[in-house]
């Protein structure tokens, strides 16, 4: 690990120029994997981002391959030796590689990025405590939390083909929909359209079925972090839940960043995962002594809004909400792979985890509409005028993510954005 | 479609002479798609049951490729051109091809066989309303089925990762359980494992998201049906399915018949699709007038055992329940697809539903232990002495499924079949 912290020393600085800028997502110390294309007849490529640039592995001589679930699945070691080789041919007064690199280096503002992996299974989990009290209390104003909340790490499976890339718009969905005063349900374009600040978690080498994960190996299985919006159509979500869980209220869209922020560019903002007096402490098979003096990750995060007139009129994105990503989870990214796996359940490389709605203790920190407006009781006012309950045809909603802290680099997430369309169906 | 009748006339016999025998599953009307290999280290290979032999595809120049997901991808024009040109190789007195497919012949008894297809994406419905009232009853005598039940084709969204094919067998899974009397939460195996009998229906041509799948189309993108147990931990799953559905309970494994029986094979035994007087007629998005003439199929299901001690006394195994997919269903497979894509979701070729438990209306007919023990409250006999509640280690499930009707040849599904082993983890 000590050559890995080299790559984290925050006086490391890059040839590559833009990537030492203070106010990039994408410094030396980050170095973030994702795939790219220059043009949609040409196959994927795996990139780095650094700066205002991508490094492209393959042409670098790095890997000798352009398989992103293949290079999810080596082993720790192997991926920290990669990321290594990475960051000593673009820090400064480099010896080596740079003419090869320099070769390999394409500008982020002449590609496309797509998908960073291919994603065989999408769990979405549920570890916003802040969030499922909110939504419980709209259900249940006395009893909010239901009892096995801290105790289970809540997670349901979700929809990998509809997964998409940042930028990727989609039409508002329609569904089935019962208003409380009607006897029978219509079929109509959701009316409360909403979004949710989440992370998604990669997984990085997977494990054989029948063979669990334990909390000390867990985060050996996890390649990275990217932000995560879990589009959700409430009306529809409100009718079809029972008993079986969210389904097409869901599984129209969601949207990834493009970049996989690794663990080990992570790993300066750590901090202590630790249960509150009077929480119930965790069964042992979800406890670890690492986990809890360093499982929690310090991310910040950030909503925002460009509806469809402050596009035309040239205004720029709006913040309306924000958060972090260790006030608000309940359980680690360890304790999700470990929960997931204690069954015998398989993960395999390039596999996603939603942390599910990631609201911060404060109201104006929620991760969703429905808790920010509170059901849609409440408009929330953008400063051009427009007031909104749910996303209306045209809103973009964009997340942001970063970490920061005094003595380290920071570093960013990169976009994760996405508008609604009229629904395609009349 | 004349030229498809002709492949399903049941005069029509095959010089593959065990395609003959009344007791086939395979005779030449079948004609099921599958993978297979001679040994672990070759390539999977696209085969066609007959009798007790595999027809290779491309061995027999009939494809040039080994996907089995592309062909599956195939429109129905052309899947319907390649049965009748695989069915007229096959037939007796053929003018063509025989000396080819001679050459292209391995025996089952030789083979292993592999999972059909690569799932992307599995959803498990509830489209079984014996099971959904049964199971309800247990938990709300008085209002058994949800409101949402007769409207919505339930369904959630599943693991891809652990489907197996059949003869796989899995170590029971541990897991968070909650004794009533409780204060907290144990880990342990669970003692609660059942199996559920049900259909699995293979997405043959996928849509684009955002692009929802007409009933009047639904079935264009269907490429048949397979046999599907989706074991299930009692235990676990009560404690963990609020608010958001099965997990852990479900996702340790399910098996699936090797053998994809198509929709063309299946053709014979369409049934009349009716709502009953005084149920609510579907919407119009889940209405169709092909799919009220034909849309049910008549497929005969049942469920056998058999236990540790009855492999080692050398006794068969022995039936538990019989069902039938027209009589247990509420919704049928065209209301799946359909509704499944209605919000924009997209299905990709190899993608699979569960139809979800197939109990029929009589309690004999159940088609989990959870129904037949009434949730673990009696127990069940077997004839060698032994008695189950729910499955003990060492227990086989064997599901099988055919269709035979007067004037029509007998088809069948082939194996689906695991064992549960003892558990992995102390």
């Amino acid at each position: 690990m000590e050559a890995c912290n080299e790559t984290l020393n925050p006086t490391r600085r890059s040839w590559v120029t833009t990537a030492n800028l203070s106010d990039t997502d994408f410094p030396i110390q980050n170095l973030p994997f994702g795939r790219f294309r220059s043009n949609s007849n040409e196959p994927w490529r795996i990139g780095v981002a650094i700066g205002d640039m991508v490094l492209d592995l393959k042409a670098a001589g790095l890997i000798h391959h352009a398989d992103m679930n293949q290079l999810l699945s080596m082993k720790k070691e192997d991926r920290v030796a990669l990321r290594v080789a990475i960051s000593n041919g673009l820090k400064e007064d480099t010896p080596v590689h740079r003419h090869a690199f320099e070769q390999a280096l394409v500008a982020q503002s002449s590609i496309e990025m797509g998908m960073p992996c291919d994603v065989g299974d999408y769990t979405d989990f549920y570890v916003g405590i802040h969030h499922a009290t909110a939504v419980g209390k709209l259900f249940r104003p006395d009893n909010p939390l239901l009892p096995n909340y801290k105790w289970v790490p809540i997670g349901y499976h979700g929809r990998s083909s509809t997964l998409n890339v940042s930028g990727t718009s989609f039409p508002r969905p329609c569904g089935q929909v019962k208003a409380p005063d009607s006897e029978v349900p219509t079929f109509q374009p959701s009316a409360r359209l909403d979004f949710e600040l989440e992370l998604g978690v990669v997984i990085g080498q997977g494990n054989p079925q029948g063979h669990p994960i334990s909390m000390e190996d867990a985060e050996n299985h996890v390649f990275g972090l990217t932000l995560f919006n879990d589009w959700s159509a409430r009306d529809i979500q409100a009718w079809e839940y029972q008993p079986l869980g969210p389904f097409l209220s869901k599984n129209f869209a969601s949207t990834l960043s493009p970049w996989i922020v690794t663990m080990e560019a992570l790993s300066p903002f750590r901090q202590k995962f630790k249960r509150a007096d009077g929480e119930p402490q965790p069964l042992p098979y979800l406890s670890s002594q690492s986990n809890s003096l360093q499982g929690a990750f310090d991310v910040k995060l950030e909503v925002l809004i460009q509806t469809e007139a402050m596009r035309q009129a040239g205004l720029p994105f709006e913040r309306i909400s924000y958060s972090n990503f260790t006030q608000a989870a309940y359980w680690t990214v360890a304790q999700m792979v470990t929960h997931h796996t204690v069954n015998g359940c398989s993960l395999r490389a390039g596999d996603l985890f939603g942390s599910g709605t990631l609201s911060g203790p404060k109201p104006e920190q929620a991760g969703s509409l429905l808790e920010l407006t509170q059901g849609g009781k409440q408009t929330i006012a953008l400063s051009n005028g427009e007031k909104r309950t749910f996303l209306q045809d045209g809103d973009a909603i964009a997340l942001k993510g970063w970490c920061e802290k005094p003595g380290a680099v920071r570093i960013g997430f990169g976009e994760c954005v996405a508008t609604v369309m009229p629904p395609s169906v009349a």
